[in-house]
């Protein structure tokens, strides 16, 4: 295992995907939501320790959550675990990342994922990113991974690719990085797929860290100039101290739109293994495993009749939960709340969740 | 109002009626399924306290709901709860109650009812029992009220007259009663009904006490014998260790079986006041005030979209009902159980039940 390859989870959901389930204390990447007995978290660290030493994975996440992150990876180094005392988007957590890297190791390659991702073909994902690494280590290349889209989804983001501009690299092709894009209308969609030049965001980097920090410097020198001065602060007993002031002063962006998209450097890999984000109830019910008549059931004792294609869940261990009569519908039960609905009505499960965030009440 | 007149409300229900809302130590009669601020107990005891002098009103229910008994009926005297030690249907408890009457009022008469029926017309139905004690009062007739049917109902008894055999009393007619009968299914009730001769068992009657322990003594010496003994320990300290010898020894049997049913001078008011005993769910439903789109609801905070038709109970107040989508459901939650079926599936909730009850783990 190649000693300068870095790791980097960004697990600063908050706890809005898989509500009721999920909170704003117990967020979706904390959560084992395909009761395969690890949680999101811990299957991205699983997956990741298979290419870099663990003692190079970074875990950054929202301030909070630092018990959940140290109880769920134990392995994880304390200097290793990253804590933002405000969510800034991407850019400013890569930032942060990116100079505590670069101190300890000048010539690191780091990748950098979100914690809270399906992946279900793991041995072609992980020989791509340790492809990545390694011509990363090798290059000024920025790196993303785009997943060949296999439907119009509009719960994605997309990246756009020139493809006259690709260049091969043994054997696998990279396309110039042309436009990122937030998750289009059903239309739009239709249209990205139509063209043959879009593909989805996975949120995945990869890069060495000299070449980020230089990238940053050039696009975003707002947020990579109150990171540099994090030298005397790293690794000590100032470090909280430090970014929290840093935060204060920092704008909220995304590293897509504040890098990749302006550096002629940023080329996308297209990849095709399976990949979800698992945004949606529906998209978990899809990926997961269902019983003989097509139901996802996660509760304690239960007794259903003539229930077909749903997802049952309840939080409530104790609770007998008795159900009669119902196609593609979503039950979910915690103690306090219980929401009942087609399996596919986004829009109502946003409404309900909306309303959580806005009066906080039963979000925390 | 007639110092003779006496009522003696039957209590004993067990709590499957309405569970998982009702349970073995709350059954139905103690609870306020309509929304109106009174339990079925509190509200029989008002509408005979209109008709009944308070002290008269006599409660017979199982031992262990005492204190539901006195907390909900405050107004009614220690020596007129009457407990059961195990249930034994409807004849011992008559038997208990007229002994005891007998002993402080020799001239009295009086009304048994179930506690937990539904009176829609109260006026008429007041009229009625006030006409019936009348009557009986200077008679030796038995009466019980028989509900003129208005469909083929088959979760009640019914009562079966001699449409030959009637009497006029001061312009009421009463027809002798041929038989009682179990809850018909559905083809026998049809049959019921297009006789003519057949009404629903409310469960009511009205008797002098000299008459019915007359009766009792003739059809039923079995169980009268042992209550004839009570005189010594009625209304002493002695009074629950004596009942609790009796009851062992007392078969189950009803009155209508027992008594109703052999003798010649049981008389049938065919009545037609609003009347359900809401046994079910659905009963409770059709009889109780809906929301615009036909939802009977009654739970804490919720959102609900495309809901029609539906029963919504939540005994958790704190808890967020969220519902889309569901037409003729019936959603109830409690600490312990959610049911969501199809709102007249009683197949499906008597199964349920039963469930519970045989485990008795979610009956309590």
């Amino acid at each position: 295992m190649n000693n300068n390859f870095y790791c980097v989870i960004m697990a600063g959901g908050d706890g809005s995907k898989f509500w009721p389930v999920s909170r704003n204390s117990k967020p979706k990447q904390f959560l084992d939501m395909l009761g395969v007995g690890r949680t999101f978290l811990q299957q991205t660290f699983d997956r990741f320790a298979q290419i870099v030493p663990k003692e190079n994975i970074l875990v950054v996440a929202f301030s909070s959550y630092r018990s959940l992150v140290k109880e769920q990876l134990p392995e994880v180094l304390d200097e290793n675990i990253l804590l933002e005392p405000y969510r800034r988007n991407t850019a400013p957590c890569i930032a942060y990342a990116a100079y505590k890297i670069l101190m300890k190791n000048p010539v690191a390659t780091m990748v950098v994922t979100p914690a809270d991702h399906l992946i279900t073909n793991e041995s072609l994902f992980i020989s791509t990113i340790g492809h990545a690494l390694e011509y990363a280590s090798q290059s000024g290349d920025l790196y993303t991974l785009g997943v060949e889209p296999t439907r119009p989804e509009t719960a994605y983001g997309y990246i756009q690719m020139t493809l006259k501009d690709f260049k091969n690299i043994n054997g696998h092709v990279v396309y110039n990085v042309k436009t990122f894009t937030e998750k289009p209308n059903m239309e739009l969609a239709k249209v990205f797929i139509d063209s043959g030049e879009f593909l989805w965001n996975s949120g995945i980097f990869v890069w060495n860290v000299k070449t980020i920090i230089k990238e940053m410097g050039k696009w975003l020198p707002e947020v990579s100039t109150l990171f540099a001065q994090g030298e005397k602060s790293f690794y000590t007993d100032h470090e909280q101290e430090f970014v929290h002031m840093v935060y204060d002063d920092c704008p909220s962006v995304s590293i897509d739109y504040g890098v990749m998209e302006k550096t002629s450097k940023a080329w996308v890999f297209k990849v095709s293994f399976g990949w979800s984000d698992l945004g949606t109830w529906d998209s978990l019910y899809m990926h997961s495993p269902k019983d003989e008549k097509g139901n996802y059931v996660r509760c304690g004792e239960f007794m259903m009749d003539k229930v077909t294609g749903s997802i049952v869940v309840s939080t409530q261990k104790d609770k007998l939960i008795a159900i009669k009569g119902l196609d593609k519908f979503m039950i979910v039960n915690t103690p306090d709340v219980l929401m009942i609905c087609p399996r596919d009505d986004i829009r109502f499960k946003n409404m309900i969740t909306d309303l959580a965030i806005n009066d906080k009440a039963r979000f925390q």
